[in-house]
């Protein structure tokens, strides 16, 4: 499979080396505005065609795919030439900048009649959480009742301001709870506890968000982006049955100055290390039979629309609903498996 | 230290059982408007004095203190008749069934002057809660800003209904919050996730409940009265600096059965049972002392009037406030304290 | 019950403590050969009787029984006499500082006809030992094959030298273990790991200690005294049909400064300060009766005779059989059950 | 990279279906002396070229490294053929059913001048090992003084008897912990306890092993067939400064019926399922520089020689020391990295 590479930053870095590994693949051409920086990355990768535009890129034509990791800006003009073009595309996450421009790549991937767009929501492809997903998905735990989680940062850039910890930190847990659980979103809530002293004098940490979802089950997540302590995930299922626990990353037991202790990881880059690979291994077999077994532009325009509901209910105080259309049928998931 | 037991239901017994093992006190009377039941209960735990109510008793006079086990709806008048002879008074939770009765024994112990009464919320003198104080009031987990917390019973009885799980079960969190976190509750809010298969037709479970605080911490508790894997009590107080989680009862890990496994008591008897002789201990020594250093009646009252809020949290759907006067200068920790 | 303490040191201060605490008991006298000491320490505790010798303290008479705190080499020559007396005696381990003289003690009591001493092994009497004993009794992990042991302390005084680590810290694992698994001990093996760069040129450290029971079991404890990251006492027991793990001491689960962890003890006094009040207590308690339901002369004796086997296994390198005779019928289990 | 595999059972399938994932390499041909079953496997798994032995596709010639998943008696011969024709070769481990037969391709190898032979220790990839391993390389423990491990199946086949717990089960503690440490043994003890009622009649187990290595860490392993909870690999290594514990396979905590737990796996291909694929994809990678970074030849014959050893001692209930001349230079870790 010939791939092609749009931006040339951290995570077409990224990309580009996982791609080297999966056997069966290459990456024919990066794309780039900047002509140095798009050198530098083609002769590093050893990417042997360089393009100034996608459009120069599609004019060429010799690929099947596409690696989106463009600035999120670019996210959607680029998706929707992609799919104009009929190419597939994978497109870090968010999808686009907006909940409305999220659903202007959904119509065309509809009206396009081809299933060519996948989110870059990583955390579906991590151990852990397909291990808690096994445990729901198997009857053990009953019917999911309530979610507690957390999702902390030791913490953030100075350019993480005003609601990023609902758009920017928040979507990754939107997307993985909806597919965990099998639902949908249909109210939001922000609770601001007391701030921390840690966090700086503009930035809002902790905030408490409440989700509401179609089958009644209320989901509560610290999002804490200031915790001194480390990157730290977690996701605990109560069900009618059972309760599971999001597995923490594997680490050596220790019994040392006066602590038996676990080491938390510092750097939110190592956490979901593992499951960026598997996250391209899957979607490049799933590009070869022409679906999208990942999550799709619908989950991403949800994830807008949540992320949108919740900076309302944050700065109304109020229990906002979550207003949605109807998922289209091109995105059931029967609609998305392979043809027989 | 002579000592007169009100009613001879099961706390009762568990009081009688429990002094027995206390240096320097003997339980000298016995009050039950039932003689029979009277006698049965002063003749198993050798109470040589037996009275048909406390004016009898009152009348005779011969005890130093009380310990009131009668129902609930007895609590109030019987705690009254105790603070009007001038006697110190345990009474079990709660101090009364409605907020108005419990402000009115808080007048009457005021009026009083002498410190009198403390309810029997043992959660205090629980060894795990007691550790979990001594990290936050060491500071090693910097301001408390979160607290998550779970309350799960295996089971209720067919008597347990209407919104009890707010008025009966809720009521130990509210009070060892209060106490954990040193603070008071300002507003209350109550979620109601999809309702368990294991809950009997007329009764919600589980409920989210969630308080604010004066300094503002965010407290959410899970209150899950069908919850069929066992009686669990959780509770993890996120710091700015740390988190610290309520330890969990003392149990043999075992590898058995394909399980790496602890076992989780059923039975909230066990859970809190050597917390019920710390407790009387602690009363008995702050008594001779002639001070209240556990639950005072204003902590009842507290605890009687955020109940009131939940409730009407719950049926309103609304962030209810929780208004209380200011705390009488009688009940501030230095007026509390043995003279010198 | 009056009681008499022999000796006035560290131990004595703590049973003096505990005394004040059991119901139904009192400190009549203290003994010590050293008046100002005697004398502090009885005005201290409002003992009212002083003696220069026990025997002053047996010409009076006036107690029923002694808690023996004297020096180790003291013990044998007090307990004999508290024997001829027929005065029971609670004696801190080691029961004697030889086997033979422990052989004495035993001897003696059983020609006294009556069960009159208790050694101080408190172990026994610690929660987390006694939960692990209830899964073995219980047949929950069917017939124990092995149990892996540690004794590890952060480090030792420097009079703790020779084969201290044999017959100072290892008496209480050769006496719990017995307990444990209600078995006796055949053959005793040392092994000499790599010594630590943390224990004092003149100390072997650590030791691995191997012993053989008579059903077959084996036992490997690790004796580590210049352990520096605690005080951590260890016990796992595989039985054919499950794993028991001796509980961890109780503490806040911490997530801070990039760990999760659970402090470690680091002073051993801390670590079973309850199992010394439940021990005296139940000693009472059974004095009470007229029996001894802790661990006996016997118990003793056995513990003697395995700490020698092992200080020469250790220095000959070789397996060497444990040889003791039949246990007398007077320390049947039978023979020390209060009468009916 | 252009790959043989030889023979074509169990371990042979699973290597066929790793190569696939691994990027550059291609299976070209299949050796088994069964012309139906080499049939079947090369055509499930498109393998182009047949050869009923390995002299024939010797002859043949057209590959660079073979994969010798032979029956264990066929290992010797056909290691050996494969260096005389200056082919690598990965040998699935035992090296050779005798010590004697491991020291003639070691000595082969030698002569050869090439680095030619991995042995199939799986457990060096295993991810939770490495991070054991780190933490030991790093310092963090201090240096090891005793190392407690514990090797438990669920069951064993029919086929496992005689001492096979020693010569099939524990090399790979043998290898591992030699890597692990990096260090030899000098001596080795077995100790048999009581035996399980779970075992087969003719089957001894569980067995106790002790190494002691040229460092005088002293090494205990439980090597339990029948332990019906399941299959449970336990490793902690006791440092002067700190104790390390190989981490647990990830897992869902639960709380469901009455414990709070972990499941245990039950079958050894799910334990070390991911180490099989990174032990391939390392030795391609440095087949392809010409090197051996993983088991040497020396390894397979350290592991033979060490395994001889427990079956002495075990039969005599001696210590038995570990003779082996001294490693060749050319197995020096210097000569065996790549040249620069």
């Amino acid at each position: 499979m010939r791939l092609l590479i749009l931006g040339t930053g951290g995570m077409a870095n990224k990309h580009a080396a996982s791609f080297k590994e999966i056997e069966g693949v290459s990456v024919v051409g990066g794309v780039d505005v900047v002509p140095e920086r798009l050198a530098a990355f083609c002769s590093e990768h050893g990417i042997p065609n360089r393009f100034a535009s996608l459009e120069e890129a599609l004019a060429w034509g010799e690929f099947d795919a596409a690696a989106n990791a463009t600035p999120d800006a670019v996210h959607h003009p680029t998706t929707r030439q992609a799919i104009a073009a009929g190419k597939h595309v994978f497109c870090e996450k968010p999808l686009a900048t907006t909940a409305a421009a999220c659903l202007n790549i959904v119509n065309a991937e509809v009206a396009s009649g081809r299933h060519l767009v996948q989110v870059g929501f990583m955390r579906r492809y991590d151990k852990s959480y397909r291990l808690l997903k096994q445990q729901i998905d198997s009857g053990n735990l009953g019917e999911p009742l309530m979610v507690h989680c957390a999702h902390r940062n030791p913490n953030v850039p100075d350019v993480y301001g005003g609601d990023m910890a609902i758009t920017d930190s928040f979507p990754h847990e939107i997307d993985v709870l909806r597919w965990l659980l099998d639902d949908d979103y249909i109210s939001a809530q922000v609770i601001m506890p007391r701030k921390t002293k840690h966090a700086r004098k503009d930035l809002d940490d902790p905030h408490m968000i409440l989700l509401e979802t179609r089958k009644g089950v209320r989901i509560d997540v610290e999002v804490f982006v200031n915790c001194p302590y480390g990157y730290d995930i977690q996701c605990q299922v109560v069900g009618e049955d059972g309760i599971g626990y999001l597995p923490e990353p594997m680490s050596v037991l220790l019994r040392k100055d006066a602590k038996l202790s676990h080491e938390i990881l510092q750097d939110w880059k190592l956490r979901f290390i593992d499951s960026y690979d598997v996250e391209l291994q899957e979607w490049i077999d799933s590009v070869k039979v022409g679906v999208v077994r990942g999550p799709t532009a619908w989950d991403g325009y949800f994830a807008a629309v949540t992320a949108d509901a919740c900076v309302e209910a944050k700065h109304s105080g109020q229990i906002v609903p979550i207003r949605i259309g109807e998922r289209p049928a091109f995105y059931a998931p029967a609609a998305l498996k392979p043809a027989a």
